[in-house]
């Protein structure tokens, strides 16, 4: 018989979705309809102990923020605004109680700050430390941010720097490494993988630019799987390609004085969990947006017919790079 | 420092609800406002393998349907019709991925009987597989039944038999019990056990009785953790007394040839896991809906003053008991 193991989480997934109807998955959250003019965003993420997150690296209250940021940042990157959170453990009887006091801390201090809650939970006996959060959240029906509906000539959007979150993971793992760094800079990027910020900021600022002409759908999703992931779960899901310009993405100012050019483009191209958001809009939308933003975010590149996405050098030193996921994975063995 | 198991689940429980709003929790699912007129109804539970479920009593497929009855109980506990679950899996690689398609086979039966639906989730590697829902449902704010609104002089109503789902359990770990059973009524308490049926059905029942007079807030709870600490939490919350009686609550027929009267209470009593709705209603509106719900259904006693709840002999032959949870955890050793 065929093992978990064997087919991975992707193609257990993909067994496991013929149980869904396809129409409401397939997104950064499932969308619902509930009362006219109103749709619920309901998402889910499961985090095990030694997987997902580990006493080595991360404190309970770091555990807990992360675990809060990851499900808000996939209701901002719904356009949704959230309404709570459940939260269900599962613990071994020899855990400290005050290890899952300072875990609800860390994800209160999160919640908080994005004006929501914890609304209830469930906590069970298990041999191994489970957390699992389910956040909901509501959106316009009209105003939902999907992967789908990019357009050949749009501007992709960033809202933030990237690469971050994956350098303060480094830095944590190799206290050794990063000796050009300032203490200052060193805790910027421990501090952007420890206590990333979901941009649920940017959903009505996105809104304020967009109403008077309502270009709709938007197209979006978060990059907490990574910058690439994101341009590229965008370009599948719309049948389009992309130009993204090297050159364009926006790095720490803090990664010239510690990592080549190459190893900075990978860190945010694959690091991961900078939970920032990537869109994609018509350009004089897209240079507004960014203007309003300030500083990090930037306009990194264009949609293009076809299916391939380009890194693009515009010094034209080094040639087109074709993106791809596994490329990521080989570098980071996640 | 304090460990988790020296204070257990509900001391845990105590201390992690110094986390969220008093007012949303308490009840068997939170309630969230969203749109005017509707409130969202949301509920989790974590299931852990070798805790909660176990190849040696259930097939993936019965896991599967029990976990999402349990959750659809919750929802039918507060009044409301379900939106929905998401399925949050942490498996092990070395599991067949056909335990987990049969396992979101059952998770899918029952939820089709019920005209709902799984609408996202996340698979992640664990040591241990674990199973965690969240089921979301919708109610009109006036119609929430809650557990904390009971009467004095409310007449206390059961929607079906209790005791049936430990009688099935108890024939599947010990298939030397019940001689006197026939084959037709041994199937029937295992069924009871393997693909328990929530009440959804009684809420529109309900309301069709009710809407007339609206005596509302109606209150009730499910019985998913036993007939008594249905009644004592209601009891509890309400801040009243109740006095049960005893030849009133409803039993499977078939106890009458399997157990003495004293176990048959027992199991109806502390058994848990029969899923189905105790409220309480003025008795002319109690007598309306034991009529409508038809044969199992039945007034089991009445709200009082003070705060015990007794346990009464029509016949009086045997003394008043009073009522407690602990009494369940001795017997049971839950």
């Amino acid at each position: 018989m065929t093992k978990v193991k064997e087919i991975g989480e992707q193609g257990l997934l993909a067994k496991l979705q013929n149980f869904c109807p396809p129409e409401i998955i397939g997104d950064d959250a499932a969308v619902l309809e509930t009362a006219p003019g109103t749709s619920l965003v309901v998402t889910t993420d499961v985090l095990v102990d030694g997987v997902h997150f580990s006493d080595a690296t991360t404190s309970p209250e770091d555990a807990g923020w992360r675990a809060a940021a990851a499900n808000l940042s996939d209701l901002a990157a719904m356009g949704a605004s959230p309404l709570g959170i459940t939260v269900g453990l599962g613990l071994p009887g020899d855990l400290n109680v005050s290890w899952v006091e300072r875990l609800y801390q860390g994800m209160t201090e999160c919640l908080q700050k994005y004006n929501t809650l914890i609304v209830g939970g469930d906590v069970v006996r298990s041999p191994v430390t489970t957390l699992s959060i389910t956040a909901f959240g509501q959106v316009d029906p009209q105003k939902i941010i999907r992967r789908s509906a990019a357009q050949v000539g749009d501007a992709i959007v960033v809202t933030g720097v990237h690469g971050a979150s994956h350098g303060g993971l480094q830095l944590l793992l190799n206290p050794q490494l990063g000796q050009n760094l300032t203490t200052a800079e060193k805790t910027a990027l421990i501090n952007a993988h420890q206590r990333p910020q979901p941009r649920l900021d940017v959903v009505p600022i996105l809104w304020e630019i967009l109403t008077p002409q309502l270009p709709l759908p938007i197209t979006g999703m978060d990059s907490s799987d990574g910058l690439a992931d994101a341009i590229l779960q965008i370009c599948r899901a719309s049948g389009v390609g992309a130009v993204i310009e090297r050159q364009k993405i926006p790095v720490p100012a803090s990664f010239e004085h510690w990592l080549k050019p190459e190893q900075a483009i990978e860190y945010a191209l694959y690091g991961g969990e900078d939970f920032e958001l990537v869109l994609c809009l018509p350009k004089e939308q897209a240079n507004t947006l960014v203007e309003k933003l300030g500083q990090d975010a930037a306009i990194i590149g264009t949609i293009t017919s076809g299916s391939q996405v380009l890194l693009h050098d515009e010094h034209e030193k080094i040639p087109d790079q074709v993106l791809s996921l596994s490329q990521g994975f080989q570098h980071f063995g996640q």
